[in-house]
């Protein structure tokens, strides 16, 4: 029976954990419909006239999808090899956040906002998109994301640095009354403005703040070139190696021209 | 006569839905007029100026339009040769749709905005964008489109799960004075942030909100580079791929102009 | 004598029309800073401030670039070979319209905005851009640039069409409170947002229109990388192009690839 | 004495203005964080609350941080051969700007705006970027940035031409009560449209003006595509420079990865 038992475990840690068998697929597909459902149930339930008319429904619902949650936290918890490891590992510290605010509300009255965490069961779907990555679009996307990344960050830093002596200096120029009344907000007018959002809550008012404002949207409107052309480079690279899967059968280096006949490495024949 | 008949069935078939003859591409370029007007009609009517000042010459325009098309469908209707499968076809309800709305409008009293579906009559254009097709501009956008479509429809799923994420935090993050009273609202303000439209209805208002807002309009404006990026990659393969087809049968050097007669490398003819 | 002033006016010519000699890039350089002047004068002539206190400075400064213009005008007609040609051509018209304006305002009384068509002698720094034409820089960008132009146009066509039909819903969908209240004013919302410039003067306030909105703009978000997408790809056709200056001793063809030895259209040695 | 004065003064060199030892690395890490939480402390004396609540504390440590940066500049002086040299290069100037305001605050009373200055601090930070030059990253960009400068320029100027025509003639359309007060204004106007900013705190009410107020966005979109484009165009260009410069002797073929030891063609040693 501890046989049986393992192998039901193995079976169900297969279904829950894994993507390659059909009911595994089908898991992963269930479980994206159902926090898609329950991430549109918390959303509804935000909503003041929907709370008024349908409340009780929806918290019927909230509790079904909450219930189902928790089965499948125990059912994880049940057959995974390694329980504490899982308890603690990012994705099960989420599992355990998409239900524990449902409970922890019958407990605490004034949880008003407690609720809202449960929206973070979204976040879950990138736990299932193991199949997406399966997929040679995303792959492709991702490691020209990946390969990019560095290069972003640095030109986001250099943005930042740009962003505060912007902000300090429409600070000086503008007065209080404009709304530029204190150096983070005159910072965060510069991100609003720079990266071309413009709300308009805050904007500059004298003739010399509209001419730097003008300055930096030129300047906005050039630097938003950086990031793209860096995307664009990255993906154009990746084309030109993805025809290029060939490994040596002498030294097992990859990466070889797309018409390579012998190894760049040790100059074996492909 | 029959046999008349039939023949001149041909041939208003080959002048209504084809677009090889003189006859079928003057024919589309005045239904492209005519669509063109029809739409203008339609929009001069709902200003409530000209509907006061003109109403009566755009109500005789506006029946003149729908008679001609009227005309058009049952022209269609009698020289296509499966009448049935037209008129269910996509093309073949919008022909209808475009004339359907103006007779229902006589017997409905109270139609203020069926009228307005007319409008729709603008998506027959693409019905004589097969003359556009044929313009190499046009094939190489459409192309490369197709082929970026994969990766950028995965990037709006994960873009639609970043904005629930977003838009909740900031539901919680700002009160309901700020305008984010219900969490699909604070979604439509991640929306409106993220791809930098900003209108400014609403708009954080405390210094978290504001942190929080500049946070994710950084990272629009580094993830906006991520479809231009698509789009750049397909257009420069496409363009590659475009003119290096051929490889020199001496030397098998490739990379030939694309009308080239000789190898430009060892000179023997392609 | 009549030798001499025909020297002259050839040298004249030379100085005013070309841009070879260096005392004809001191002269082009004069004028560009010359209108680069008058323009800001007839910026700072409209700020009611300027106005009230330096009124009479900008007036006589007025005067004497309305002077030194009229001069050029009239050296120009001398010197030039065919006066009548020059007159109607475009950039004939365009230096006529820069004075003319400020002797019309002598006649008529009542000539606000006529001042403000003086404000067209900024065009004429395209005829000085003759001096730039020569620089390696603007030349590619504008052989990219023209490369893109027909692709570009048949993509602002599509957003014209997608621009009418989304427009119409919202205008169907938004009431006339929201500032929808026309079909054309819907059309201009929908600009507004799909080039993700967004105002907010006009701004859906219905769930649904908000929604429909959200769709609009992510879909801006994924069109604008069209265009540039468009560019990006010609500047790297262009790059990849540039280096074959070389053109074929045997048949004088261009456009040979990189490192190529033989011409691809007679296969003669280069 | 003297020389072992001048060892002490040639290690502190090192240490103050390199990078390349394990000291001058550390030195330049601290003084980063200095120089960051120095323009924090700035920031957030510019916020009323704070400045009320925590006033005291945020005075203590800004004289803190101006001792230290005093300090640091005076061992700057010393330590360097030429001192009069550093004193009036761009670096020198900015150091002494980032310790001075503070000590001008105490002579002169009505200093407000004079403590804003010490946010220049923030420049500083570009000479510790000595670090991240040595970056691959950054020197990627760098060079792609420089390479795409001056036709970006050109862009500029050509987009600041469109600006004037576009505001004055917008001027001349929209009247004063829609905030066309002034061609300045104006301009302003149409760079926040152009840049796609849309504030909203100035925008056409009449129909033609916002008809042509569509026109420029329209034109905004397409154009936006120009500086990423020359951006993507150089960044691809870097990528393929920085992997085939090597041709091989046998076979002359081009294109090898960058680490090759052996030809991909022809399997000759490098």
């Amino acid at each position: 029976m501890a046989l049986r038992d393992t192998s039901l475990r193995e079976r169900v840690h297969e279904i829950v954990f894994e993507a390659d068998t059909a009911a595994g697929k089908a898991f992963d597909v269930g479980l994206l419909v159902l926090i898609a459902l329950s991430v549109l149930v918390i959303c509804l339930e935000s909503v003041a006239d929907y709370r008024a008319d349908h409340g009780a429904a929806l918290y019927v619902l909230e509790w079904v999808f909450t219930g189902l949650f928790t089965l499948e936290y125990l059912v994880r918890l049940w057959c995974v090899r390694r329980p504490l490891a899982y308890a603690t590992s990012f994705f099960g510290v989420l599992d355990l956040v998409a239900v524990l605010p449902a409970y922890l509300m019958l407990v605490i009255v004034d949880a008003h906002h407690l609720g809202t965490v449960r929206v973070l069961r979204l976040v879950r779907v990138f736990r299932v998109l193991k199949l997406v990555r399966y997929l040679g679009e995303a792959r492709a996307l991702h490691a020209a994301l990946r390969a990019s990344a560095p290069k972003i960050v640095v030109f986001l830093l250099a943005i930042s640095c740009l962003v505060v002596v912007v902000g300090s200096v429409m600070y000086v120029v503008e007065g209080r009354e404009s709304g530029f009344d204190s150096i983070p907000r005159s910072i965060y007018w510069a991100i609003v403005t720079l990266t071309t959002v413009g709300y308009g809550d805050i904007s500059p008012s004298s003739g010399l703040g509209q001419g730097l404002a003008a300055l930096v949207m030129l300047m906005g409107y050039g630097i938003i070139a950086v990031p793209t052309g860096i995307v664009s480079a990255e993906l154009v690279r990746g084309q030109r190696e993805s025809t290029s899967t060939q490994s040596c059968p002498g030294c097992a280096a990859e990466g070889h021209v797309d018409d390579a006949v012998f190894c760049y490495r040790c100059g074996e024949r492909l």
